[in-house]
């Protein structure tokens, strides 16, 4: 998957999955975080249940800082969430799981790995909840070469109707919490080549 | 009630109770609050009241703060409220109890016990006010697993529609100030096995 | 009355008269303050005429906060009023005289006699404009059991279509400025038995 | 003139001049300030001219505050200016004047002359244009017992169509420049019995 | 032109052009500035356009203070554009030119030549725009005794639908770049009698 | 090109490409910036996706200032970014690259090329998306002047649709991220003479 590895390469960036009017597609969440006015910009032609999903998801890295390795400090700077294509607009809670693990990312300088995708509601708790679209979503994760896919815990019912050449091709990992994901998607950031490769690695992607 | 007594084992999450198209049904409130601009973010796509509803439970519980044993300083940070799921609208003020019970518990550290709902407008003054739907919500509570649910002391006579069997399973406990749900709901902070248990205990659930 | 009494026994919490589809009712107004972010945060599913009524309350009291024996610093905290029931729009100017009576006694510390109720347009420099509905409003004083209701001087006219039972239970006090609804309403602060018998009496109610 | 004495015998409260559906009336501005955050409040159910209408007037009464003597420390409160009757709307450009008149009154503590009313729309620099409605308004002038009313000189031959026996018993003033009235309309501050009565007097109201 | 003299007498008022209804006519654009909070009020019932206008002529000057002459704290204060008459709705760009040129003068403490008027829609880099309705705003301008006008250098073109005599009457200026306004519009600020009929003057208007 | 070389001789200007009802057609983009309060103003009628853009364009900025050499205090001041006429509606994602470089320029000192122009949705990690009108925004570049046009590698495919009379006159380079165009369209700011030539220089333009 060379596009989603080039995407993905620097911190800040996840890939999740969407449901689209054809079928489903990847979904790349961006962030940036710079010196300036605390706060958070959302960007993309989100809907409002897609921003407060962002909300959720700032405030659930915020008030877990501390597990997470991140200063407090990382938060007095503006934040911005972005997801491309700028003129497509996108709605739904799906990409909650996407928007935590970009911005563990952004503020822990840990890349995402290459190979994975995700889609799941978060709550402010991080518990993910269950999505639609699961078969749409698998079925565009394979055609862009994805490895491993998150799913939610309580979307495994609907592991049945997905053809069986793709859940061979794919990984699928069903979680029911947000945590279980950031274990597995961030590369380590100090990692010499064997701990990423451990991960599955950026340069497998 | 394996579900709840799971979502809600930590500080700042309570089991409320709505009426949705399809019945009753348990609505969790999560709460988080963490360093930043003070504030209250509310998610979950709330309707007018039920974000009014938020904004009185906040003010009651600042301007208790002092019985409650929250310090001053706990609002100069950022305080959120959401409702999962996050993609479905929800208003009403009956959630007014949950959101005060959820909120202490945040600020106080300690959780809410795991097999309790509750339903009931709260005003500016913790008085509790009678709700709609009390049979469908019992009933939902019943299925959830709960053990005991608050209710406004104005809706006591709504108890005759509801059927023995299901009251015979749950102890249902009118209240005429939050403060009487406080009481009961939440588990001792520095609480020893006992303690927890004395108070029906996380681990029954 | 028992529910009047008790909901008007905490400063800072007033009883007015509204005039709803079935007639006149009684209307609470609750306030609270709190440290906090100066400002006033007005809930109830309140009308723009209502919201800017608290406004107007909150400003009256405000500038004349010195000859009410109110420190400036009272104001520099988080104001907020509220009307229950939260899901019941309401509008119209005539709480104001309830809700300048209900700030000056929670910020004064002293509770309003609770067998009393008002209605009245305040203006900003403390003047009380005439209201409609003075009939339905009496009727539903004398129902709640309120013994004395202040109306606006200019509604005095109005008394000849109340009928002679309900002015018999009432005493009706037309007043032309607020001011001499706060001499009347306030219940002394650090008053004993007498002193508060003199004003009426919480405990007559 | 009775009303419109008691009203205006406080610092910041002038009489204005409207048309409404039944021809013409007197409409007061009352103005208040008080220690919390600058800014300037606005309420009396206005339209998006007349709010614009007050920024104008507070916008030249502070850049004119040298000459006026007022300390620049005035407007580092919040000002609030309102118009009764608090659920009427109103609009239009009209009471300007009468806004930098009560202003003004309200900053220096003179007190406005009871026995006048003015009408015209002001300028950032302090220009009086002119408004429509004058016979109707000189009509409701005359009716409340007002003795003397400003007018904007470009208005000036509008008083040819007002019956004879009106100007007879009003003073009618045209001016160019808001100046002109206040140099008029306010009472001396620390006046003795001479000068008000040399300025018309509140007395003479 | 005794209006356009009078009501330009003080710094940071400017004349321009409009296209009304009933052809072209006069307007004035008035600006203040007061100690307060920094920020840009503009009132007048403008349009989106004119109200971006004001931000772009704004976003110039304070760019070019430095070359201006304008102290940087100039900018630390509350200013306000103004648009008389107050309840006429008023759009477009072509006042751009008049707002950069009120803006200077005001904050140079210079006034505007009265004898002038100008119209143009001004780029954030200075550039002058073309604009419509050239040969109503100079008959406008004629008619209100203007001497020059000063019009973007694009519409030099329309000039040939203007009839003679009305070009025999004014000094039509062609501009680029709104610099060039400045260098001839702006009465000198310690200017002896010389310098001031140098630039035309205020006596001569 | 002289009205391109014209109006991007000062730095913060850049030249990109719009496809309007009439075909394409070159647009500017200006951008200001100024002591006083930080933050971002837009205008010049811009629909929701453009604002969004500009967003995106300063976060990308402001992220990568240290690479870019431009101090964190840069962004402590009021930035504008405008796009004459003022009164024409615009909106889409493809000025995206056209901020960026406007930007960089503006806060770098150093001007853009004044013979290029350029079209491309830009990401928050800065990457470049493609756009729609190529062989518009290609004929209206070389009607202006313009000699190299920066287009979204992932647009090459649209090429095969422009006459190759256009693309004889014009170089069109393909990028996939923005940080190539800023490599090639920025003037050298301390540049000699031999500096600017080799990047094509503004006197060339
Ligand atoms: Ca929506
Ligand atoms: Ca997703
Ligand atoms: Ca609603
Ligand atoms: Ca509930
Ligand atoms: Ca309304
Ligand atoms: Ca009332
Ligand atoms: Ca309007
Ligand atoms: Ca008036
Ligand atoms: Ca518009
Ligand atoms: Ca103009
Ligand atoms: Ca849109
Ligand atoms: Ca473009």
């Amino acid at each position: 998957t060379p596009d989603v590895a080039e995407r993905t390469s620097v911190p800040g960036v996840a890939t999740g999955l969407a449901v689209t009017g054809m079928g489903g597609d990847v979904l790349y969440v961006e962030t940036s975080v710079a010196t300036g006015e605390p706060g958070l910009t959302v960007t993309g032609q989100l809907g409002d249940v897609m921003k407060e999903s962002a909300r959720i998801a700032l405030s659930w890295v915020r008030s877990h800082a501390d597990e997470l390795g991140i200063p407090a400090s990382a938060f007095e700077r503006s934040i911005h969430v972005h997801f491309p294509a700028g003129a497509v607009p996108k709605d739904g809670p799906s990409a909650g799981v996407t928007m935590v693990t970009a911005l563990v990312s952004l503020l822990t300088g840990r890349p995402v790995r290459s190979d994975i995708a995700m889609t799941g509601e978060v709550t402010l708790s991080g518990r993910v909840l269950p999505i639609g679209g699961v078969k749409q979503k698998l079925l565009a994760a394979q055609r862009a070469g994805v490895a491993e896919v998150f799913i939610p815990e309580r979307n495994r019912p609907d592991l049945d109707d997905v053809p069986a050449e793709i859940l061979e091709q794919l990984t699928v990992t069903p979680v029911g919490a947000v945590t279980e994901i950031l274990e597995r998607a961030l590369v380590q950031a100090a990692a010499g080549a064997e701990g990423v490769a451990g991960e599955g690695g950026v340069a497998a992607a």
